[in-house]
């Protein structure tokens, strides 16, 4: 059994962490790190965890928790890791990391959008972004992953084959996405009220959303140059998922077949990626509670134009899912073991 | 007191008219048109009504109507008044049909995007489209106002100031709706249903949505040119609301302070729409039951685009509510009458 | 005009005070209260009020308020309006309070649910319980009105026609409540994001809360007796709304005419008191955004049971509304001024 | 592999069927019948099901259906069970009804209660009722399961042990129910159309549910001779979830510790059903999408009554997965095998 802690148990993606490692086949976990519940019953915070989860919640002593588990998940705060990390933790356990602290690779773009000096550069180089389909074999033989952001997760998985195979104008990419209110996270915020947030929807970080560079970076090392888009998100009334509609101009002769083959050739093979093709439009529901990513992309030949879609659930495929599915990949493990959920459709 | 007729009283729009008009000052209700409900107490189809409204459901005999009442609202399926007007009813009665059969001037254009057969188009130049804040002058004198749709109402007027002004290069623009359930109608299909609208938000009628060349006419006439633009609207669990993200290009040496003052322009001196300026953006939650129109644009230098919002209430001012503008304009009654009330933002 | 203060004026209650007295024809507001946003622009606060308010958020001196308006509303938490109020201010201003501090006539008792101590019940005589329905007679003279909770206001409007004609076994009552997330106030509390209500219900206070001495004390009065009873409140995920099932033991020989004719007894009269008849229950949407409260009955044989049921808006008739109400009463305004908004069922 | 059909797959509690026994270690779905989607492809209905199952949906002929699989699910509407099953199909298959229509011993109750005819009465004997923490010895041999209503399994869990160790006076039972829209079914009626769910809550079949007499059943058999009791449903606007909250007089004498230990005596080796002590209320998320039960039970001195509760999903463990946990102990599997999935609190 693999040794498992995690530092922000009691988060939102933390939570579903645990959920998925509790029921996962080769895991045990050994630490429910959390700031604000220490020495609390966890299933005191999440009571759907009464009788399954007996621990309590510990602290965040990172170097103390790598003695003692094999992998260590941290679903903090921006820049709690890049305080805390240092070369003894990583000779002794494996870290996902599920912050956005070692997914820009440029330490100064990441000063820029997010406002946080960057105090441990030197661990930017060996990090490799968690993008599974897409990075699996870097995954592979790494120490410390970045797990992608879930607006990135979606925003790549959805455009990845049409930037790769040169099918549309890169800089012409525009991505509208709307996510559920558990990417708030569970701070206790006016903003995210239940009856903030209820029968309401809103785009929030326009322009200027961190997320931005990191879809910019991956989809730039897919095209072999930089580009720049826009990003917009929109907070949604619902629990999870993230429905990303994408928009970009298509380069002269392009049709829905060609487009079409291009999901087939790089999805084909991924059980997680699911190309709709036809006339589907992806649907939050469809994924809700999975890893799975429903994908597709219409083209339309009035405007020239191809419309591509992408759903995830934002704590799953988004955060959690995806932690575990990085952690199957280094250590071995059956991809999918810990991931078989069926969406919850409803 | 002016007397109404509604045709489709039962459905959303119609039942949102009956709310407008029961309040208004200056009205009297004299027809609920029903086609599934006749004879049956109105309230007994809206409890909210009971001991408000006492009549029962009427039929939908348009001639015998258009003797009784001096404004006849159609809040009908696409194709009803195509086979119901003639030019008794419209001597007997002004019109204002909430439906899309007289919104696109061009006969043809109508039956390519709607699939029906437009059999009076001898009344499609009288029509005045009732987007009032662009056409109050002819809505004034008009017999027949083809109201506006919902999408196209919150998308023309986001994107209206930067058209007219021609800041933005117009074959750029893509608009990314999301609209509330309540859009979808009051018919009994599964798609609608609870379980299945919740928790979940996926895109429809993806390149091909029939509010497209509503918007592309509209905004072309601002424009002063024909343009072909991107639209594509969402389902969002929650009752009401529209919001339309926008995004276009600008043209060379446009700043914000431009687009700004473009907004101002036309907006300043209309109590509907509001300019939010600054990096606020709308929430259709702020215009929830109202027919405030919430507008706002945002230019990204780094892409060289300006991301316009606008968010209305779908039955308000994207239905019923402009329904009642119209008529207060063509009656010379003060524009807002009847439609005072605050939006309930919670 | 009618000079208005409110404290609070930020928090739900508050809120909807401000849209009902913003749109009332005899009211101007004053005083914006707030201990949180103090010289913010309300429509900062509440976007949906941008152009409609554009007043600054006041301090909480209520001595100072009382000396510039002619009633003041109190939306404060317990305790607030104890610490707060003197005679100076009543002789100034009339109060309407909208927290519990002058509802339970026995201080002790108050102390006992509300673990507050109770400092000024020198007020409790004067206080007039606020439920207009029942006590519009003293409303009239009153300076102190102490609003009726929103819970109590739905449970005794619902079960007074029997306890007063003596229908029911009052020591018998049970009542299930279930309440709209506005009635959990807008505090930053974690246990009110949108994830920890949405999809889900919860009973809370069980056996403990404390809107059980209020009912027990109002429906007491209209036995003519002490009682004691079962109140439960449960928290649903939706904004607004409260809906009561309560529970009764039949005396022998009550029929379900009987009971039709005490409702009707002493609600036919109450315009904003529905009566519904026959197997309809009650529904909030049908309530949603209006003072109104739906009642009805069921006599069970079977069981020797009655099972009487009423929905109210909780920030409306639960709270602002009634407010209102009460001002309009104690000013001699028509009774229903401001308050003629229609429910917006969707 | 035990080989299971399915009538009714496309129903929301035959879809939850699916979800779990496609996950389940040692069972093959053979037959996804269906009404109105014949030849279909499954996942053309539940997109969430896209390259999980491929199957297309089959008919609803029992007796082929019976020649070719162990178990048969039916997830049909009342009355469809009494016409189709005969002593062939039994001898074929086990079956386990999902329905009401073997589930009342007394036909001439049924038949009352749900004003259908019950032309099978004989096979009413051999059903045995499938609340397994109940009647587990019986379900064991059982060939026709008689799979308990969402409400009664929630409501009989909630109070056995109050009943069947004699704490209450039983006719003073009064249970008041809050469901999840799904419980209504997927059919396509207005009622259930997500803008006529959202944002309400109502009670409806009050005093006559047709699950009244099941419950009343199933505690008299727990207290050894007939009683009576309120039931009274609700609608949630939620997707899943069932709430009960009960209420019952104390004997003479009975204390919180007494009743704490019933519930000890009869849920502590069960692992489905949580009892939580002390003052923690049920909540729905904190069973979502799992087969749990949990339950409490408040004592209320003041009063001299018990307030139960209980919270179950009504898809899961008041349907599909007590369905699943019958045929596990019918075929001698691990009762809980493909059941292991942890609540998805948000």
């Amino acid at each position: 059994m693999i040794k498992a802690g995690i530092i922000g148990a009691t988060g939102y993606a933390g939570a579903e962490l645990v959920r998925l490692l509790t029921n996962h086949p080769d895991v045990e976990i050994k630490w429910y790190g959390s700031r604000s519940y220490i020495e609390q019953p966890y299933a005191d915070i999440y009571g759907s965890m009464f009788e399954i989860v007996d621990a309590d919640c510990d602290g965040e002593d990172l170097v103390e928790l790598s003695k003692t588990v094999d992998v260590i998940f941290t679903a903090t705060p921006q820049g709690y890791l890049l305080g805390a990390l240092n070369e003894e933790i990583l000779s002794n356990a494996k870290v996902v990391d599920l912050s956005a602290d070692y997914r820009i690779k440029d330490a100064q773009r990441y000063e820029e959008w997010y406002k946080i000096h960057h105090t441990t550069p030197e661990f930017l180089e060996e990090a490799v972004y968690g993008l599974c389909e897409i990075n699996r074999e870097d995954i592979k033989n790494a120490r410390l992953i970045a797990n992608p952001g879930c607006f990135p997760t979606c925003s790549v998985l959805s455009l990845y084959p049409l930037v790769k195979e040169g099918l549309i104008d890169e800089n012409s990419i525009i991505i509208d996405a709307k996510s559920g209110t558990s990417g708030a996270g569970r701070g206790a915020k006016v903003a995210n009220l239940y009856c903030e947030v209820n029968e309401s929807i809103k785009a929030y970080g326009v322009t200027v959303h961190r997320h931005t560079p990191e879809i910019e970076d991956q989809l730039g090392y897919a095209a072999g140059h930089e580009l720049t888009l826009n990003f917009t998100p929109h907070l949604v009334p619902m629990n999870r998922g993230i429905l990303v509609t994408a928009y970009a101009s298509l380069k002269e002769g392009v049709t829905q077949e060609m487009v079409d083959l291009a999901y087939q050739k790089y999805y084909q093979n991924e059980k997680f990626v699911r190309f709709l093709k036809g006339a589907k439009a992806p649907e939050t529901r469809n994924v809700k509670g999975s890893n799975y990513v429903d994908v597709n992309a219409v083209v339309d030949q009035r405007t020239k134009r191809v419309v591509a879609m992408g759903a995830i659930d934002n704590t799953v495929k988004g955060a959690a899912g995806q932690a575990v599915q990085n952690m199957n990949i280094m250590f071995g493990l059956r991809e999918d073991a810990g991931l078989e959920a069926i969406p919850m459709v409803f």
